[in-house]
């Protein structure tokens, strides 16, 4: 079987295991947990920015990111097919009161001049003002798409002009960086506040980090003992942050260049289904509409084949390229897809 | 001077405050005010609906509407120009943790396409799920356009097909109703929740109310009371609404033909500032930047002038008749309005 | 019939209707409601604060103190009779985030050392903070009592040493200023704001008000709209508050003895129902239990003889005097009520 | 040193890391961790509930436990010291606005009359209804206090008369079964949900769990991911937990005789210091008042001498026994102490 639903999916190898059984650890709700400091400094200094604070969830990242920018009333705005208003259950209007307006984008790519155009920084006293622009690098619903570094470029320095932070959810910007070879920095440059996930693609068990200024991080340290995600010894699962980074990173190319090859399989067989200039790095997005399926029975069918994926709405079907899928389960995948699309359901 | 910067500034005419002084009052915390309890049955029946319940204001009307829909860490969706998004500071995310995404609407006319793409309702645990479409009639930020009847009943039909309510912003519904002679009753017909305003073209100086089933009123009094909106012997208030009702509903169509006018004599000096076809009831929004104007310099000088009005964001203008508006202010304005858009700024 | 359920109750004299039909009005939204203005000033004033706001309830205008001096995830403590916990739906929770903890108190009267026992103002950043001491004078469910001038001046005094504001929920603080003679800028002086309702004993029929500092009233306004209670023409409102300052504060005096009157006779026949001593204004607490009465059975009674109350809870009863309650009206409820207690039930 | 700060701080041991780290996972968000699947059955059983949920924090167990009882705008109740109130940072208002109120309890011990009588469940429409009833059994500021068995049952009993729920913080419910025998099914069956921790006196790194009935353990799912909770393969946490099960509950009785030990030394030195029959487990509070300490002078003369403790206000001191300490460090502790006391600060 090939489980692609998700990259989230990924367990622990032995050495990472090996690495977390024997971390130094410590409380870290005081502070005091050595291997969660030392990570978090890890992945500041990677990120070019001052501190960075880990958290159980990317969700729980995002979440304090914008809690530090927006304040109850006041607006975040993304577009609509954002993690943070699409797939964070409402986390912002609950936890922080914020409001949230979205522009259109095609397959998640950031469109400035939509951002600019939808906020609203001089209402005054008689409307939302909108504190914060989120972009998302890559972009998961979108499939996997990088976002150029020149429009988040753009993004930042028309964002600052006006008043408004950035807050980049990067839960995959190990995959925009691996990619492009862009550096880390150079993004999280873009941004006045970063999260970062080890569970995903880098293949930690459990964790994600916020970035920014020290400032902001100790503010977010209160919020997050307040929203439940204060952790004790959790330097065991800081461990296997660290032996990801050392030793992860790097072959997420392998997982791009399969859900490439995959992509290619399918297109040929069907252009209508994908285009694969439009994959970028671990996500295959499907249209499976037009080969007359619906996106359920779709992933019934390669269920039914050995091959898991997830129903984005009604005609899109998404597979996820991760460390526990090799080239093997990538030939099967290829197989069973392309089978598939080219069969009227 | 001609004030137009909103229909809000009207005030009670001497007939209108005979009836206010004379009328009998109760205490409405305890649902004893018989002047209350008389406009409530009276706007209900209007509406076709089976209760309705007097607020304050026209957000809160709004906020209790939404807040029945849509349960904590929920969502709605609007339009980007939506009152309930735009102009109520955020209160759906501070008062009932609503989340919330916007699609975008030229000149706010309802896309029923493009509302159904952005809802969510099969996001299972892991999304946001869309509980509740807002729709608002006419729309102010879009130039008190009003929404065709047909799209609204589309809506209606489309969104309980997939789980979801309507709810209908209605503060100028009247202004809907007297443009184009549909019933009332059939737009609210269209939503679960309808608002409407007395304080605004009607006349009255204070109250909206929020129609509904009667379970969904008797929860919406006790989120009344929460929110800080109950209102003892507010029966006095109750009875401009019901003068109102009487002798200052028809007369609504005499603000949209003032305003008509002021946009044909704009438009025949210069074609893009405004499409008089486009201006459906008593609100004109002008795109001064073409003449070379920035917003904030066109109402200054426009004020010089004696023809107040307000700036809606960096390009456009709005001027808002109503019922202290006359006939010498409206061909004043439409002098100083055309004259102005006629200079290079 | 004597109904003695609320104060809240009083209904607008003919007098008071007059001054409000005529009263100059603006869009109080819009900080141009001249009657609006003036009462806030004279309000203020009256109080020794700097500004005043008006709003559509006490409840609103108590939100609306406590918002301003206690951060979302911070702390109000207050006794654990007290209105702005009891009655007020939750609302400091619900809009604004604020966690509370009461200390006990005998008839609402304040203890100041257990007060200080309960705040929690070292707690660092693992505790929640202790922003704001909440005081009820007169005490609604205490009785109407009237809290000592130097037990307030000491809940200041210390409460500010400990970096805490203090918010007084007045909405009796009229009752409190006639029954002592103390100035209400004395009781206002010690608190940051004060709340003040025109729609119980005063007779108003609509509003209260905030007092206290400018730049907290100018927050204070922002807040308001988004809770909803921006009200527009609203000095038809402020003008019978305007009337009731001038013509209705100091008969509150009659009340008063109406309502010892009524205590006297009751302690006479049975004096465990109620001691007169703890009777300070307009609020009569009888204890029936003594008496063999449930106090939902007591009400019944005491209602088929015309004379209505509350049930507090199982075992005690309310009644209310107030302008719409006269020396006959009284007569018959001491005779009503001296009569129930001596009978067993 | 003895670090006696609390017994969060207690570190994994060498047979726990092993357990940890070869422990199968899965993706707990899509519920198919096998590891939590396990433990969340084994402590399901344990406490003799339908199911449980894995959290990052026991505040996070005991929000999720609220929030399943009581719906925004009512309200829980609690005693003045409960660790839901005092070291939440305000959660339960933040995350799901609910209000609240408390007794007060000397020593946190429960006085089932006092929270009976401040619940208020004839509220109406009018006043906030209390949903819920929180207990904490050991109470940690009450200085590890043991709830007696009975007052649990007669509480739950009272309640549910009244239709309210019982929520039990138990995060050291561990030591309460360990200190009197009681089965932890028989504390557990006096309330609708029970939070338990793992981290403290059990061992394990990170990590609680919620018990309840199964439609609870559903909804409480939800809101997990909403909070922020929803970990990936946090079986490598969860193996900690079922290695602490099995391996380190019974030692807790370890850590209550040391402490009891310092207790005695202490008492036999000064008496007004701390009585050792109030001293039930493994949290030794002592008042150093009345030798003339202020607390936090306390604590930093300690930690000069290398005993590690908590200044609790600025009265009393708290110091923590668990699997971290040992004999000879709790003969270090009980002579510094014993020293301390005696001298005059
Ligand atoms: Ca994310
Ligand atoms: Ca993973
Ligand atoms: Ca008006
Ligand atoms: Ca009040
Ligand atoms: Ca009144
Ligand atoms: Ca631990």
């Amino acid at each position: 079987t090939a489980d692609l639903r998700s990259d989230t999916l990924t367990r622990p190898t032995d050495a990472m295991r090996e690495a977390m059984a024997w971390a130094p650890v410590g409380d870290d709700v005081y502070g005091e947990d050595p291997t969660i400091l030392a990570l978090q400094s890890q992945v500041a200094e990677l990120l070019g920015h001052e501190d960075a604070l880990f958290t159980p969830s990317g969700s729980m990242a995002n979440q304090l990111g914008v809690r530090l920018h927006v304040a109850p009333g006041q607006e975040l705005i993304a577009d609509d097919l954002a993690h943070v208003l699409r797939a964070e259950m409402g986390a912002a209007a609950v936890l922080s009161g914020i409001s949230a307006r979205s522009w259109h984008a095609n397959a998640g790519l950031l469109d400035v001049d939509a951002a600019m155009a939808l906020a609203v920084t001089d209402g005054g006293a008689y409307q939302v003002g909108t504190s914060c622009v989120v972009v998302e690098n890559t972009h998961n619903f979108g499939g996997g798409t990088v976002q150029p570094l020149e429009a988040m470029r753009e993004l930042h320095r028309r964002a600052h002009e006006r008043g408004m932070a950035v807050h980049l959810d990067g839960a995959r910007l190990w995959n925009a960086h691996v990619a492009t070879g862009v550096p880390l920095a150079d993004y999280a440059a873009c941004a006045d506040t970063v999260s970062v996930c080890l569970s995903k693609g880098l293949g930690a068990p459990v964790g994600s980090l916020l970035v920014g200024s020290r400032a902001h991080m100790e503010q977010a340290r209160v919020w997050r003992k307040r929203f439940g995600g204060g952790m004790r010894q959790a330097g065991i699962l800081a461990a296997a942050g660290q032996f990801a980074l050392e030793h992860q990173l790097e072959r997420l190319a392998d997982d791009h260049e399969r859900c490439q090859r995959v992509a290619r399989a399918v297109a040929a067989t069907r252009g209508d289904a994908v285009d694969p200039a439009a994959v970028h790095t671990n996500i295959l997005v499907l249209h499976v509409a037009p080969a007359g399926w619906s996106a359920s029975d779709f992933i019934a069918a390669t269920g039914e084949r050995g091959v898991l994926g997830y129903a984005m709405g009604p005609e899109h079907v998404r597979f996820v390229w991760h460390l526990d899928v090799d080239d093997a389960q990538t030939d099967h995948a290829a197989a069973v897809l392309t089978d598939l699309v080219s069969q009227q359901a």
